[in-house]
């Protein structure tokens, strides 16, 4: 598949775009927002594309040409505030789907945050980011997309173990974020995570076997 | 019917709450946030309910037993930040749509903003507020409720004419919040008005005569 990464720059795009590029069994694009940002893609062998989320849906749209498949990895991130919140991680989020079906892409991987569809399990700290997250899937989930909405806990950068426990809802943890990228890898082209979200932490079982049948 | 105003301390509930009382068609109650706003309600003779907007469906639910018609009038107001815009004009809002939903209430009236529905005209300034409405009126929408969305101008403290402009996209405009309020008591009950959304301004019409069939 084509596939174009939606937040290239962050922590979890970067490593997905280097994975994907190193298997080698999908085409990938990374989206970026600074073209300064674009040079280091680049080098890699990464092909790029320069949109913005606070771009409208049409300019998102034509970013997405010959896409087959979306994985939004973009977050407006801890330093700037909760109107960042809003305009990325909700409307900016909620844009790139309504690009997507504009765009005739039909996959889209969404990365949400643990239990961000269960208000009573929000951290009080950072609950404005929870509602942002909880409204943008739940908007995914209104879209006739094939959606995935994969939910990880408190992200690591320790090295990826290759083993994890996905499940609607799992217990407080957290996961390696290379772990997370081959998740995302893993779960593509798996209609068996058509329409679903999930939790996801470091666990027992092994990604290739997580999403079976 | 029995109508729930929710943030009846604000300045269209606080207009719309003593003039559903004055007109005498339907028995209003007030929900506040605060024991201190109850008193000067009940001193008008409003019977009013304490609950808060951060609190939990299930609270907002019980809040709500008894009505018939729920007036989302509140919003966490220009002092505080974007953060209280994601929990209140967005969760809080879906929330009193879910209590409604689970109190068995079928008629919702929100109070939105000119244009929400519309990112091209989302005034720069305030654009993380005009995205908190944006998606607590898309979400109002994906409910089986019977509601309406009314988005008004620029808000005056001008005394009411009695005349406006209701249409689904009208030219920027001002309305004041006398005839805000005076919309809602005529269409509480207007099948007309049920699952639509519409600009409102200030204009030729006389509030009676606008939602006819």
């Amino acid at each position: 598949m084509n596939v174009l990464v939606i937040g290239a720059n962050g922590q979890i795009g970067h490593r997905l775009v280097r994975l994907l590029k190193q298997e080698g069994q999908h085409e990938v694009k990374a989206m970026v927002r600074k073209s300064e940002q674009e040079e280091e893609l680049r080098a890699a062998g990464i092909e790029t594309v320069l949109a913005n989320l606070e771009d409208r849906v049409e300019a998102l749209a034509e970013a997405m040409k010959g896409s087959e498949a979306i994985v939004f990895a973009a977050g407006s991130g801890g330093s700037t505030g909760a109107d960042k919140t809003l305009l990325i991680d909700l409307d900016g989020a909620v844009k790139t789907m309504e690009a997507a079906e504009r765009a005739g892409v039909k996959r889209y991987v969404m990365v949400s945050a643990m239990q961000a569809h269960n208000r009573d399990n929000w951290a009080e700290a950072i609950k404005p980011y929870y509602a942002a997250k909880h409204y943008a899937d739940r908007m995914l989930e209104s879209t006739g997309l094939d959606y995935t909405i994969v939910r990880p806990g408190g992200l690591k950068n320790e090295p990826g173990t290759g083993r994890i426990s996905a499940a609607e809802n799992l217990e407080p943890g957290s996961v390696s974020r290379d772990d997370v990228a081959a998740v995302i890898a893993a779960l593509l082209e798996d209609r068996n995570t058509y329409r679903r979200a999930f939790d996801l932490t470091s666990g027992d079982t092994p990604i290739g076997e997580a999403f079976g049948a």
